[in-house]
């Protein structure tokens, strides 16, 4: 038979990302393409340590269904971390566990929008959140963005002209893909904007723990006097991504609705997975853990931007970024960004993702690409960059 | 601030047993209300020495980010042990990893049905799937049942009747909430019916593996030779519900579909729990396992009959499932099924499912409860059936 799909999702495509990983298969090829944590940043004797207790002591907890809320002392826990950090105001917000941060940003579009209902975000943005804003058929408005963040002007330009401004989505730490971190300054004034023109902000913050330079900013939900900002962020990062357990922090009404829509998408997340995150949480010494985090990635991070500070050609250009997993360089303007590319994965096996797949519109012109230095090893990350160097002199120097 | 919501959301409720459960919070309440598997059918053993070596010698796999498909050799496995029940065509199928069950309907729904296409289900039904189709604001038309399975020439009226019939949602074994199986003769009607009418079926088949009695019958799935049918399953009542492992056989464009609206979902499910289900189902004796499951049911069900049979008034009546997890009791006419399951629970003590929550319209009249056997120990069941049995003749007879 011929298969019809609903409109929503005939024209959504797989992560371009996964195109270029694909090359990565090649065991010859040094990817700088993905996003996963490092390998040594997972606290596995701890874990199989807290594993091994639970199943032992408690099976029945760990492997019967559970509430779609989440894991009351994991949730318990995160409602007095978050409140700490001005990111969970008790009295008015509630919180829910979901599976991952990917499934908080798609809930909080699938209650709040209607198709057609116009979503802004950054341009460029982080591909995952955007393609599930694509499935829900909304009207997505990529907004620029500079150094210090979305661009306030064309952000204004859009809320005056966009029909059903409804959500803002922003990764206003280290953001994916720029690395960027938005000021203080403009996080007060895109609030003011949500006040002004009645919206709400989806703050997804996967990397706010990761800061390892430079001076915290606080977040958007910490100035939220209305109820307008959701939270959401993950333990992806922090204690293992395979788990698939994230949490979002946002006005009671709006938890209650994502609880009855994460109901009927997975009834709840994995139960295992929550209770190791709670009893990790409150058995081991957390700063201590986050310290050695930012210690692995600011290594990382350092190591890398010095191949580009010392070996690049100097018409590649780039911002070192305080936290995160994410470099954006930028080519000059006469070069072409895409088959900069795909010469660097084809010819000289080093993968790095092209900037246009974090565009809103891929077909927009992006002379920007993506490095990550959280998944290679520090060999991986000397023996590419080496390469990467040769090739940028090799074509613009 | 006001919250306004999508209208696909709006209407919709969390589920009406979640409120009966409520009342089981109190203790001193017998619940046959709940769904979950025995907790005595959960390997906790074997789980918790595979999750050891698990988390010992392969650490980065169970932590790490996956792919969004599954884990390849668990998808592997299925897919032969599938092709053995004729629930996968090799050539023409493709199989996915999900996050329970549930996110196998709610995600084969979000592919297919645009707002307004009708989607076709027994009725009575599954909440948990009502609700997900729900969510995407489709037009959803329950079929009556009979003992048999759905109603033909109901069906055939609303093919003929209601526009853009896309799905045909059914739950052939043991069927929740009426424990009903599906005649042989009826699954090869309704997939006549679909090549007719062209439309797909939704064959969710949670239960198939928890036959205690009687014959086996063949999935519609496994008389599918046009490509019409999803097939979809879970560990839940096999290995963990709290895993959340689930899978979908079904052609490959619509697995396609699924694997990108699952990525924009939750990127991938737990893949800790993926790695143990491969490894149980490849290291156990598969066989003994589920014959060990079907007599801790076997016996309970047959625990839970002989009260009926020999304690209730004659004037409920009900039909002795062969598999799963449910008993579906049905009151006499004159009698207010509402108000027996509110007294149950406010006065007895004892929590039964009034038959209503699982109608299409909630409204709509039923004069059945959904009795469950498969969470309660054996003591629990012969207390809060006498404690039913002396009710039924107290209000009855």
């Amino acid at each position: 038979m011929e298969y019809k799909f609903s409109d929503k999702v005939s024209g959504l495509q797989a992560s371009a990302i996964r195109e270029i990983l694909k090359f990565t298969a090649d065991p010859e090829v040094i990817s700088f393409a993905a996003g996963n944590p490092a390998p040594e940043a997972f606290p596995t004797e701890k874990i199989a340590e807290l594993s091994a207790e639970l199943l032992r002591d408690d099976p029945v907890l760990a492997l019967q269904y559970s509430v779609t809320e989440g894991y009351t002392p994991l949730r318990d826990y995160l409602k007095e971390w978050l409140s700490s950090k001005g990111c969970f105001h008790s009295g008015s917000d509630d919180l829910i566990i979901t599976s991952g941060g990917q499934q908080a940003n798609e809930l909080s579009c699938k209650v709040l929008l209607n198709e057609g209902d116009t979503l802004l975000c950054e341009s460029p943005s982080f591909i995952g959140s955007l393609n599930a804003f694509r499935s829900y058929n909304v009207n997505l408005v990529g907004i620029d963005m500079e150094e210090d963040g979305i661009n306030l002007e064309k952000l204004e330009y859009a809320l005056r002209t966009e029909k059903n401004v409804k959500i803002l989505y922003l990764i206003p730490n280290f953001q994916n893909p720029t690395g960027r971190t938005m000021s203080l300054a403009k996080r007060k004034a895109v609030y003011e904007l949500a006040c002004r023109y009645d919206f709400i902000i989806l703050e997804d913050d996967p990397y706010g723990e990761l800061r390892f330079a430079g001076e915290n900013v606080p977040t958007i939900k910490s100035l939220d006097t209305e109820g307008r900002v959701i939270y959401s962020s993950t333990f992806s990062k922090l204690i293992s991504s395979g788990f698939r357990t994230g949490f979002v922090s946002a006005p009671a009404p709006i938890i209650q609705k994502i609880v009855v829509c994460k109901q009927v998408s997975d009834v709840h997340s994995n139960i295992w997975a929550q209770v190791i995150c709670h009893r990790f949480m409150t058995t081991v010494n957390v700063p201590e853990h986050f310290e050695k985090l930012r210690g692995i990635y600011r290594n990382k991070c350092e190591l890398m931007c010095s191949y580009i500070d010392n070996t690049f050609s100097k018409k590649i250009t780039y911002v070192k970024p305080e936290g995160g997993l994410f470099i954006w360089c930028t080519l000059p303007d006469d070069c072409d960004m895409n088959e900069f590319c795909t010469k660097a994965v084809r010819d000289y096996k080093v993968a790095v993702v092209p900037g246009n797949s974090f565009n809103i519109r891929e077909n927009e012109k992006s002379s920007s690409f993506r490095l990550n230095y959280s998944t290679p090893t520090n060999e991986q990350i000397s023996t590419g960059m080496e390469i990467l160097a040769r090739m940028t002199k090799e074509m613009l120097d």
